[in-house]
């Protein structure tokens, strides 16, 4: 599968870059193609010098990627996602899009701010094209250690979506990073939930002096 | 420490009175004395037949055990809670009163329909008097799991109050509970994230297959 990652060179991106590159093709965006292209090289040397497979991590620009890729992942800051998405409309088809977006503020504590439409989710749903299957996943898991391949992760991730053969493929796709554990969450409707655990989780951490705490249902 | 559990004869009261009849002195009340006291019973003779310790668990009507009691657990469904309190506050003085309730509904799947409020917890607070502490806590948590004493729990319990020592002392008897780790969850404006964990749960455990979910955060 090839796979598109929109905001691939910081944050959460490098841990989706660095865990499924062994199986799929990775197209690294970024708006400018000298930090996709130097960041893709430095991912595969990380996991060339681990010791472990790699499809290929090309950097691109996002125009290009989006075009080529059967799933895109939308890790980028809740505030640039629409003026984004209006930008990049065309190059949209049919695609997977997984939204891991968070729209909250901080005032003492971190606080959930969902659009009109109830969440970023079917905000960005909105700005897609109706062909593209949104999908809301991985809100809740720690960027720092989805990066550090070295650590066992061991959290549940809920999926939320309204085609259920797109949300099928993400929770494989969530199935082959170890010990990550998909839930069907639902149809799209309910992203809210998952998208407002997030300012929870970050107050909780803050006030009892945990930190990148995920979530298991047991 | 006296603690009366309102709705102490069925579900996840019955739980409550088992784990904490220990420690503490339980006033199990039921608006039917007679179907508090035999309970009360079967519940001592449930702890005595394992050989374990018990304070005292002792049947009680709701107005005698309130004005009794250092901390009163609110166990009965939302529908009824309102009608419940504005006809026990006269009983009400500086309690500890913590609330299990939940707002929400059925329709194809479950829905948190908070009050105006905002939360059953701040909609709890509005018609207790003023002295009276409100805490917001275990929402998540199996009823079958918790009244099931050879069952090892594994729970976080979020605990949110806006009176520090008595958000302490929810903390502390949730550690009494063996493997249950209670978290702070800040003021009982949060109330509404745990609440709605709960419906979120349910429908979590019916789409997946499983059964009596909790929270681990990790």
């Amino acid at each position: 599968m090839k796979i598109a990652i929109l905001g691939g060179t910081g944050s959460i991106g490098e841990g989706f870059a660095l865990r499924w590159a062994e199986k799929h093709d990775i197209l690294l965006c970024s708006r400018e193609i000298d930090k996709a292209v130097k960041t893709a090289e430095e991912y595969t040397s990380t996991l060339l010098g681990k010791g472990l497979l790699c499809c290929g991590i090309t950097g691109c620009k996002n125009e290009t990627a989006i075009g080529d890729a059967d799933l895109v992942v939308l890790s980028v800051p809740y505030g640039g996602v629409v003026p984004l998405l209006k930008s990049l409309k065309p190059f949209f088809k049919d695609q997977i899009v997984i939204s891991l977006v968070v729209p909250m503020k901080k005032n003492k504590w971190f606080e959930y701010t969902p659009p009109k439409q109830g969440s970023a989710a079917l905000e960005i749903k909105d700005h897609l094209p109706e062909s593209v299957k949104v999908i809301s996943a991985y809100h809740n898991i720690s960027a720092k250690k989805l990066a550090n391949l070295d650590l066992n992760l061991d959290y549940d991730v809920v999926v939320c979506g309204d085609d259920e053969d797109a949300k099928k493929t993400v929770m494989e796709l969530t199935r082959e990073i170890k010990n990550l554990h998909p839930l069907d969450g639902g149809g799209l409707s309910s992203s809210y939930m998952v998208e407002s655990l997030t300012p929870f989780l970050i107050n909780l951490s803050i006030r009892n002096g945990l930190s990148d705490l995920g979530v298991k249902f047991v």
